[in-house]
């Protein structure tokens, strides 16, 4: 996986193989399946591709059906599904040895004014005052999450389980952001937020339960990932993950969050994850 | 539409035209529209009728992508993605002349056991204490409603704009049911729910506003729809459909809700939709 921002950049760097046919390189990496978080941004990358920069991606809805393969490309086929007068559709399927592993429908709109609200942040500490769990770990989790994760860093703004009055069971808060400066483009922000939504979310799942995808049984897998984009935002500045579990049963939970920058609400994010414990 | 519970199961009896292809009828109708609820339904339906009944739906993903045509059947197109050993996947493509005017994506699972945690209710007071505004409506507006919308039953619950610690800057509460007797078949319940999943949501997004479907100004279409089924729900008894707006820019503006039944969580439904306002 990409270890830096410059290396998750060469993996936004899709080859264009033929009209809305693309090529995804694969990071140098110990994982055995791909990281959900790359397909997705891979997968955006592509769409946004193929469609007329008048437009602005405002939701992706996606399915990953079978898991990645990490020795060999992944190839993205996008179909133009509508190009209207205020939207534009493009559905992508991700492609590795003949057969889907991924599905996604994005949705691209012209900029138009409207009516404005949106959630106000809750207060949460600054991220130079959250702990940086990442940097105290275990040498060997370091270790790994240098070589693999590090084009992204994060703070931990707190988790809870239920208190009476809470609008959802658990809820989970991240710092977020991309480690390093990303190029002033609207693709590349996109893309690597997106990149880096697919971090840290399923989790969310296990707060109520006092698990994390790290603790022994514990077997989980992205099963679905959706967001919605509401406002522009930097990926390479801190962002609040203000993520919350309404539900978990059958061995699936669902996580949904919203996503603050400069206090402003810019995205809602929503995944559900087989989740199975053997205990 | 169907004015009754016995017209809307007709309607979700789809014509199977061949393997994996079927063709949906329209109802009597003064809508110059279809409503997306009537696609939502058969179009889950079609997906239903392609998987073996060891599987339940989990989740379903949707995107309208033109009006539909109230003049001629709906075509439903389903596309088997994967039939794996836990989970099968499901792409319905509807279809009038000639073109895609709605994509859906459905996953299945297999029932299996694993951790579990739901959402609490939220207080409300009972349906038949609720505000009946469908039946206070003026007489045109109540001659529509049994015309177009009667298959559905609903109360008003109440409607919030942003208090301070709430979590969601407006909500809207209704009791819904579906108006009658369904057959004890999981297929047409879950149909049925999610034909009336798609009302009252997309105006949660004016609440903030003070306004309505009906204001002056007010232009409006769904955009997507999303439902995450978490347990199982009968649509012919009384759900409480708890909406919330987190967003509106740009004109649009998303919905969340949760539903409940017997103070169970139920689902998760998710709709953006298009939001124009000229004043």
């Amino acid at each position: 996986m990409p270890g830096s921002v410059d290396e998750l950049i060469d993996l936004l760097d899709l080859e264009p193989i033929e009209a809305n046919l693309f090529r995804g390189q694969q990071p140098d990496t110990l994982l055995q399946r791909v990281f959900g978080g790359q397909v997705l941004a891979q997968a955006i990358m592509a769409a946004i591709r193929t469609v007329s920069d008048a437009y602005l991606v405002h939701s992706l809805h996606s399915y990953f059906l079978r898991p990645g393969d990490t020795s060999v490309p992944i190839v993205y086929d996008v179909d133009s599904l509508r190009d209207g007068r205020s939207f534009a559709t493009r559905r992508v399927t991700a492609r590795q040895h003949g057969r889907p592993i991924f599905f996604m429908t994005a949705n691209f709109q012209i900029p138009e004014d409207g009516v404005e609200h949106a959630d106000p942040m809750p207060q949460v500490m600054a991220p130079e005052e959250c702990p940086d769990v990442i940097r105290a770990a275990p040498a060997a989790q370091l270790e790994e999450w240098r070589r693999e994760w590090a084009a992204v860093d994060m703070r931990r703004a707190g988790s809870t389980v239920h208190a009476p009055g809470a609008a959802h069971v658990g809820r989970s808060q991240w710092w977020i952001k991309l480690d390093g400066e990303l190029p002033d483009s609207a693709e590349i922000q996109t893309a690597a937020f997106t990149y880096a939504t697919d971090m840290t979310l399923l989790p969310a799942v296990l707060v109520p339960h006092g698990l994390n995808l790290m603790s022994p049984g514990v077997q989980s897998a992205s099963l679905d990932h959706t967001i919605w984009f509401h406002r522009p935002i930097r990926a390479d500045q801190w962002w609040l993950y203000d993520q919350a579990t309404p539900s978990a049963q059958g061995a699936r939970g669902l996580a949904l969050a919203r996503v603050f920058q400069d206090g402003k609400l810019c995205a809602t994010v929503a995944q559900e994850g087989l989740v199975r414990v053997s205990r």
